[in-house]
């Protein structure tokens, strides 16, 4: 990082991806172009976890024929007009991605995504996931390494 | 696209670009990693304008080893707890990225930046650009395919 005065500290780029509501999952298609998909998440034990629909191809097509990943998050954003600058935080996770196709784990990751996003209707979530489960692709990203930029 | 239904036309997804604050822009590094990275840009005549400090590395490595792009905007980002969902308008642009060397193409690029970014500060803008446009590097990333999704 360029500008050492608003690299993020380890705790406040996990606290980013502990709160900031979706990211942007970056993959390499299979021609060498990237893609930048918008996904909602959760983070737990340094792994961003999504899930999609079981018959979405690009992303998946992607991943089959190289894992590598890149999440992207930002919040807080305010520009100001007279500076000709932006405040942000941002934080950039990468790691290789992997469909969880064992249940158990599809379970813990599906529940992290109802405590994240649905926290009043945790019940329901949980019978949402016995009938969804089946349908639903569960992916992981392993972070192995991440960076936080902030402009406070 | 999977879902027919949450296609947005060629005019939604242009006016996603004009209005969007700002997006992530997806690139491929050396070792073939993925590399998403925010910002701001301003869109005009069918192209990204983005722009950054001479000195930025990673990106413009990996644009001159690989010059597609990819860039992501998100938009009205609402979730439904009780749904299980999220209401959100996106759009994906893919193209080549180029470094806006000559003059005048980085001072319209500058210019349509301020025009978005602080309309009401144009001519102080326009002084700004002065100073700063030697030690600022243009990106144009000319689209050649855009996609647009939502969920109203």
């Amino acid at each position: 990082m360029r500008r050492k005065d608003r690299q993020l500290s380890e705790e406040e780029t996990v606290q980013l991806f502990e709160t900031t509501g979706y990211g942007v999952l970056s993959t390499v298609s299979v021609d060498g172009t990237p893609y930048g998909v918008p996904m909602s998440f959760a983070y737990k034990d340094h792994c961003i976890f999504m899930h999609g629909a079981k018959a979405e191809g690009h992303k998946l097509q992607n991943i089959a024929a190289n894992a590598e990943g890149c999440f992207t998050v930002v919040d807080q954003v305010q520009t100001l007009p007279e500076q000709f600058a932006t405040k942000y935080m941002s934080a950039i996770a990468f790691g290789k991605i992997q469909v969880v196709e064992e249940e158990e784990q599809k379970r813990i990751a599906l529940e992290a995504l109802i405590k994240k996003y649905s926290p009043d209707f945790y019940e329901e979530g949980l019978s949402y996931i016995e009938r969804a489960a089946a349908n639903t692709t569960v992916l992981k990203l392993e972070i192995t390494n991440m960076t936080g930029k902030g402009r406070k």
